[in-house]
């Protein structure tokens, strides 16, 4: 029995007669162009709430909106509606790159202008726009009197739902793991404590889809998502991560907060692609910037993480110039656009974690000729990619940022993977605080004027950047490959992807690295690794499906090179797209099964990736998406005889068929398995 | 107890002694009696570790043993082994009433014994059994010089698995929480912060399930178990309630803890009924008490979660003697042994919660004639039960203690549920400390002294108790119906009682309270219950399934009696029995659904029960269970058409049909629907 049995029945009461009682302001109302969604915002004794239904269902019920500031007034109660304003639209633009070509943004929009009633008269606008799939808001401050230069202590935005939908979610703000590189949980919304976004939610009863995210994150903390107080609260509340003083943000008006934006699907495969978040960010400030190139590139990276190569200098060292060239020759020989090398720079030796100002980022060491290999890739027609890692010394960065980039630009080399491997920064400031927000968009604008595409790892989340800056391609910010290399858990389990697509991947891209094909990769003894040693848990043709499920601009073929010898299945790898015309998910269920298909940018061809958690699964595929009368053929790479990702990984069956719209395909997927089709226009 | 000891065990034992002593630390092995199951004992670098083996395959890796003592050094590390000791026993014992009636206990034991190299030179044992069904150890602490009275600050045992699998979890150790009535989480093991047991995992590759618990939990903090550090490690640390100065325990040798258990299973199916840890507590001392009485019973106590009545007394008291009169009457009219009775004694007014000492157990409230109702209930054949709420006034509950049991022993009431309403006790001692733990058990030995049975809410977890003392009936400890009445989060999810079978209900009986009937309770404002309102989030099948699946020896038919009244359905509560001879799991999925046969102690009847998730299931049920050539009715009570536990919940349909040992009958399961089924002897 709880002991808040009284306390609840008295809350219902006040609220009842409050809602009765508090006529004076009459509720505002925004729908979404097919009518479905309606948003509604009301004042209830001072304070501001949101409130969302659902075809005619309470999806939210009513949630605060707010703020808390240090050394002034909260702005939460007290508080009335003076105006509004509407505003509409519908166009439709189009991705320099991406999972789709086109996206609309079809969404009408409410503006409502709060004051306080009493001293000190702030004033402010809460911004709606409601979407087909989906809503965002956002608080805008303008410059007044009593509300300048201002501090933060909270934002005080819920976001409470009227099911106790089932949530797959990270921790956050766990001690010592300010990150985002963990394995989902899955629980009732209702237990969760502080869990970071996206949030992907499934309501118990009308199977409705929710994810809950930010777009258009500027200078401001990344957002959080704080559960309870308790164990049977509906409401998670705006949790935003701190700098080393317990402030969230340092601010001055005119200023507006990003976006809070909750998607609203009717099923998992509704979910992707997902372009919410991007219609809320600024369009291209770069215009047709020719320099920027999806690729899929091979690099000097893999064998570090298996313990072959290091990056410090020395005996291992993996960044040497002859290593370079054998993995520039076979970029060139295989089509990759471009080659990774990490441990290239001074700055690797000793404790690189702790010395975060130790890195340089123009001096190689001297067993690696940084000008020779860039001419000698240029002459391939091929990119060196510069790795960056800074372990968190933003200052360090900062300071060598111009120097290094122009060097760069100078060499050819138009493309940086940035490294923060960090849990805090070395002031205290957290590693998702506003500091770290700001640098990361100081690094992508400085990027972009040397014409330097931008992968970024231990990321601020994605908020939908790369629509202004279209040099952000990719980042990590979830659990990768690199995880079945060395983690003590023994490696991502097999339903790891399956959750990844439909919560991590609604952010945007990710450089998840798949293709590693030496799947019982040895262990320091020499033997196999064993079941409980970390190893990749996905059967090979899991491994192919990847370069179609988990979308990224800039897509690794990770393993190293010479295990691509004599693998038929490599071809797979050869031929697969990185830049999309069409995508749709064709089946789709959280922590079981992905089927994808995405048509190339560049040609008619169409592309399916299908993987399974660690149940075998049978799927039929009717291919009514193919152009009607068009002939294809269907290159079909495929889990082989008895194959299982734990016991037997290794076997793909590569097939071919003619198939056409009228097609239905039969994928099935062992254990742990995948299936990967390339369907190509015949004639 | 009759023990045997088998030659080749003599063998064994010799062996191990003369090597132990002559050589380094060979580890020492005990094999569960089927040969599958194989625990090693070493030390290694002086730490002492035990690690598991199930088919040849590591399950457990190496896991370290030791204490953490305050005032003392920790007894961790410098240790060697000294000798060793085996013994087996196989052994059949009938429970007085429960899941099934016969036990088998079989198992192998190796105690091995530890001592320090260095001053103070402590020495322990700790001793294993090894069962088909899994494992259990304890430390045992002889009385010794160098280690007399102590003080434990951490027992470090550790649970080490070879893979990361997936748990199913509720919290521990959260601020303001510390209770065990929450909604359950999924995670893979690796990111488990803090956690209650039972905990039940399965793993990702072999699909084995175990469940960490304890069994006789006597003098000594409960365990709960701790994660990490970090996201990425297979270990998880026991971590003990703490009193509020922080130690854990205060004993003396000689001293045993309890034993840390796991369960081990090759299907979910396999987990239930779960003897384990019955077979870890010492036998029976009450004898044939044929004052142990399992039985079903209604009450004075779902009036109260709805609103409808008070537990104070006042103008909606629900203790009167007229109402517990019509409760008396409807139990004697059909066949309810007892009536629960909440709200009858002095002290429920005012702030109870807070003033945990102002409650009597044994003065009733004026307007409810205690020893006349007592009285009226005898007359009827009905025993009342006494509810001792404490609100964690553990001094006030101890000093009235005896005065009270004798009381209602004199008034013929030998039932009480108890209730413990508290996260922390006045002194600060966790609810789950070593002083709730000593106060549970004195208050069982004490009723037993009076002929009590113990209903036991906001316990601490049912660890066997009730091998050593029968009247030792049932617990809630876990999420129960009453949050359906009155939950924040909305009630319980269609889900949760098919994670509670394979979780909670495998540490013992819980008084979950079925058989609410009126599903679509009014609200306040006299409307149906809205969609995100609390209410039952099943239908009225499923509430009857309950019976059969969440077993109680005591059941509560927990709705007001009002609304029983006209229903057909009623039928299968006042049938099924609350005693089996014979428990099978058929078919179970943790989360998604259970279908449970059991057979009535005391006929030749069998019970089906069959619940379901929010999803719709089919189930083909072979009868071969039922003995052959034997005829039997089937009185079934399934979802009706379109029936729905969201939007038409009510719809039973009852059909009976002949059947025998040969038919396959067709169980079909509405969205969060059920089955209950009697499988009637015939002629």
């Amino acid at each position: 029995m709880s002991r808040w049995i009284s306390r609840l029945t008295l809350v219902w009461a006040v609220t009842t007669l409050s809602t009765a009682a508090a006529c004076a302001q009459q509720p505002l109302r925004v729908t979404s162009p097919d009518g479905r969604t309606v948003v509604t915002v009301r004042t209830t004794d001072g304070g501001l709430f949101y409130s969302v239904d659902r075809d005619g269902e309470k999806l939210m019920t009513p949630s605060r909106l707010g703020f808390e500031f240090r050394g002034a007034p909260p702005l939460l109660d007290g508080l009335r509606i003076t105006g509004s304003q509407r505003d509409s639209a519908d166009e439709t633009w189009t991705q320099p790159w991406g999972e789709v070509a086109k996206v609309r943004d079809h969404h009408n929009e409410l503006s409502v202008d709060v004051e306080e009633t009493g001293a000190p008269r702030r004033h402010f606008q809460v911004v709606f726009r409601v979407f087909d799939d989906g809503l965002g808001f956002r608080y805008v401050l303008p410059a007044q009197p009593a509300l300048q230069a201002f501090e933060i202590q909270e934002e005080l935005t819920e976001f409470s739902f009227a099911d106790n939908a089932k949530a797959w979610w990270i921790p956050s703000n766990r001690p010592r793991m300010d990150r985002s590189e963990m394995l989902f949980s899955e629980s009732p919304l209702s237990v969760l404590d502080s869990v970071q976004t996206p949030l992907t939610m499934e309501t118990r009863d009308e199977h409705t889809f929710m994810v809950i995210h930010e777009a258009d994150l500027v200078d401001y903390p990344r957002m959080f998502l704080a559960g309870g107080p308790g164990t049977e609260s509906r409401t998670l509340r705006a949790a935003l991560a701190p700098m080393h003083d317990g402030v969230k943000a340092r601010e001055r008006t005119p200023f507006s907060t990003p976006w809070r934006t909750i998607q609203i699907a009717d099923r998992a495969e509704d979910l992707a692609p997902s372009v919410l978040g991007l219609n809320l960010n600024p369009p291209n400030v770069l215009g047709d910037a020719d320099w920027i190139k999806p690729m899929k590139y091979v690099g000097i990276w893999w064998g570090m993480h298996i313990g072959v190569w290091t990056w410090s200098s020395g005996p291992k060292h993996g960044a040497t110039t002859a290593n370079t060239k054998r993995y520039i020759d076979f970029a060139a020989a295989n089509g990759f656009g471009g080659v990774l090398v990490e441990g290239w720079n001074q700055g690797w030796n000793g404790d690189w974690i702790a010395n975060r100002n130790q890195f340089s980022f123009t001096k190689p060491y001297p067993d690696y000729d940084l000008r020779g290999l860039a001419r000698y890739a240029r002459e391939k027609g091929v990119m060196l990619i510069a790795h960056n890692e800074t372990s968190g010394g933003l200052q360090n960065y900062e300071r060598q940022m111009n120097a290094a980039f122009s060097l760069y630009d100078s060499l050819g080399i138009h493309a940086i993977k940035t490294g923060y491997v960090t849990d805090t920064l070395a002031n205290g400031d957290s590693h998702y605080s506003q500091t770290m927000v700001r640098h990361q968009r100081l690094v992508l604008e400085t990027a972009a004027k040397y014409h330097i595409m931008v992968d970024e790892h231990e990321p601020v989340h994605d908020t939908g950047e790369r629509r202004t800056y279209p040099n952000m391609m990719t980042r990590e910010g979830a659990r990768g490959q690199e995880y079945n290399a060395w983690s003590g858990d023994g490696g991502n389990p097999p339903e790891h992807e399956t959750i990844l697509f439909f919560t991590r991947m609604l952010d945007g891209p990710m450089d998840f690295t798949p293709g590693i094909f030496d799947i019982l990769e040895r262990s320091a003894n020499g033997k196999p690794r064993a079941p409980d040693e970390p190893r990749v848990r996905t059967t090979l043709a899991k491994q192919l499906a990847l370069y179609v499920v988990l979308y990224s601009p800039m897509q690794m073929a990770a393993d190293l090179i010479e295990n691509y010898q004599g693998q038929p299945a490599f071809q797979f790898i050869k031929d697969v797209p990185v830049n999309w015309e069409r995508t749709k998910v064709l089946e789709g269920r959280i922590g079981d099964y992905v089927v994808v298909a995405r048509q190339d940018r560049d040609s008619p061809d169409w592309y399916i990736g299908a993987i399974t958690d660690e149940d075998a699964r049978t799927f039929q595929i009717p291919l009514d998406f193919l152009t009607p009368g068009q002939k294809y053929v269907a290159e079909i790479y495929a889990d082989g005889k008895d194959a299982d990702w734990l016991t037997n990984p290794l076997p793909v069956d590569i097939s071919r068929r003619d198939v056409d719209a009228t097609t239905t395909l039969t994928l099935r997927l062992a254990p742990g398995g995948g299936q990967a089709i390339r369907i190509r226009a015949a004639g």
